[in-house]
């Protein structure tokens, strides 16, 4: 048997929408810039696609841009807000806990001169709003906040930092990273309060290279990718119809029956969490109950190693990551599980299961199974 | 009957990549970032294609970035090389006739205080390279220069510019935009003294969204996107697997019996601008014989202007371009038409053919008869 928990890293693509972009790839192939019908074809696969992600969001369809995938959306929300706006102030504001995508972009910038506030966290990962409040002037751009934590899925109050910002940094702009949340949580950014919005395709079974950034209507943001002019002029390159068109139909069928998806997703979790809390030595990080995402368990195992957890897992099947695994396997020690106070040991003993709404119970009683023989096993060969 | 010719905005992406790409978008979808088997099986893939390509280019794995396509090939090779080699000096050279995505970022880079100079070209659509040689110093820190043009498809002396660029701006990196040449010329970057070069998949048979950057080892090269420090820190963001496969598997393809298809495209094309020639006041734009690309055709047709004469060819189901199509389809005159002297009613009636190599006598007999129908017909009903 086999159990792909590592679906926050990547999904499968739904076959519908792997049809779909088939179909796009060898027969309705033509580049939307054509002035034919073939052009015309491929830009009305655009229009919908937009169409289904719109309502989805309770967005307009002239509010969305298509990009190569979440960091490319991050990153153009980022540095594309901040050369719009450089005028109005030189102040930007993200969290401790944020993807590298958000965070090295806002390094870049702390190089560049502006003054970065970086808002620490709780122990469960919820940012504080104390220091961002602290933290907003006039002088404020930028802030960037993610939705839902990758590493311990940890949902950030968002609608709460959007009405401090308001109230606050009238000149700022705010940007939700809403990678690991879209398609597993309703999040209707106009209505909240957010002015830019990252997703990204290949996490909610749609394609990789491809996602998208929400951006308010009059929100100024400048291109960062500059060409001919595609998709208004905001994201030059010939449009990747396939992927977009695939993108639109996986973020229809995310939200196909949400809710019945979303609290049959927290029964699962909440299943597995209480079984694999009875293995002695073993923590679950992060906020518990509805203050975190039905997808996402981060879990601490004592006197095990990490890798040394994913590869006797993956042995018998299991998938899981190590840390995040939406950045390269190159080591470094988790930003978001010293900033929530882990001491380095649980650091190095901690893996992220991550489900998705085809996770079934018999996967995840597999999973438990192998935990309860691989914990005690290993921790007999680890040299104290 | 229909006749596909526009090849040179887009392609019809090849069987086998598509099939292949199904296969890793729902079955081996793994992210290369993770640790367990399937990032490695990902992982694989991605060197495989790394290797078919390298060879096509006689170039090391090593010197290959992915990227989103052609356009962000061509910024992070242009903005790339500027902001890592800005204190060498701040003078940058190109074209006059080259395509939007290269063009822009220069004009950014203008505006930011950069001294640019734009080469002059002469009627056949060829880059003068006395200019480049005048223009050329030690303060240049970047040429770029096409390789074959989009839209009149004259092949441009790569070559000896990168010989004058070694002799006489030894600081300089010298960036080829080979997108509408790979696939269809023999090109070795590093035999020819090139230090970058952009390709894009849609182009020759190989998924839309997906392209990459030759860097050759040692250039220096700043990310323009940033993030989980994926391609070596060069191109953050999950690699796009399927995509990047279905390249490398397209690129393969294109190569394969390179010299042979290249003779009958070129027999192809000598028969079509023959016989179009035929029709009373009609032109043929760019270079002649081997000085210009296999596979476009750039024709100017008097008395007609090149919407008409699309949408009346469209109507008999042959798909051909006015002006690039690779930009968006706003309303601007052609700066390479205008660039090779054209007054502007002969660019108001020019209509560009492209090749594939799966284009067939028939299919461009075919385009020829309605050509010669569409032709006289139209130009008794244009106004005078």
């Amino acid at each position: 048997m086999e159990a792909y928990l590592d679906n926050s890293a990547t999904t499968k693509c739904s076959g519908r929408a792997a049809e779909l972009m088939m179909r796009l790839l060898t027969e309705e192939y033509g580049n939307p810039s054509s002035l034919h019908g073939m052009g015309a074809l491929a830009e009305k696969y655009i229009r919908e696609a937009k169409k289904k992600i719109a309502k989805t969001l309770k967005a307009g369809e002239s509010e969305l841009i298509f990009t190569s995938g979440g960091t490319e959306s991050n990153n153009l929300a980022i540095f594309g807000s901040v050369w719009a706006n450089r005028r109005a102030g030189n102040e930007i504001i993200t969290t401790a806990i944020e993807h590298p995508s958000v965070l090295q972009p806002f390094r870049q910038l702390e190089e560049l001169g502006y003054r970065v506030a970086y808002l620490p966290v709780d122990a469960s990962g919820t940012v504080c709003l104390n220091a961002l409040s602290d933290a907003l002037s006039r002088q404020t751009i930028l802030v960037s906040i993610m939705h839902v934590n990758n590493e311990i899925g940890t949902i950030e109050p968002v609608e709460e930092a959007a009405a401090l910002i308001r109230e606050k940094a009238p000149n700022a702009l705010f940007h939700v990273d809403a990678i690991q949340s879209y398609g597993k949580l309703r999040i209707h950014p106009k209505k909240s309060g957010i002015d830019l919005l990252s997703v990204s395709g290949h996490k909610i079974h749609g394609p990789k290279g491809v996602g998208f950034l929400y951006v308010r209507d009059k929100a100024k943001v400048k291109p960062i990718l500059l060409g001919g002019g595609q998709q208004g002029g905001m994201r030059s390159g010939t449009e990747n119809v396939p992927a977009i068109a695939g993108l639109g139909e996986a973020a229809a069928q995310a939200y196909e029956n949400l809710e019945a998806k979303t609290e049959a997703m927290y029964a699962l979790r909440d299943y597995f969490i209480r079984e694999i809390l009875q293995i002695p030595g073993v923590t679950v990080n992060g906020a518990s109950a509805e203050q975190s995402a039905p997808h996402i368990v981060s879990v601490s195992v004592e006197g095990v190693r990490s890798e040394v957890l994913l590869h006797s897992l993956e042995e018998k099947g299991v998938y899981v990551s190590a840390g995040s695994a939406c950045s390269s396997n190159k080591p470094s020690v988790s930003k978001t599980l010293t900033a929530i106070g882990l001491k380095k040991e649980r650091i190095e003993g901690t893996v992220r299961f991550s489900f998705c709404t085809c996770t079934t119970k018999e996967e995840v009683e597999y999973a438990l199974a192998q935990l309860a023989e691989i914990i005690p096993f290993r921790r007999k060969f680890t040299r104290k």
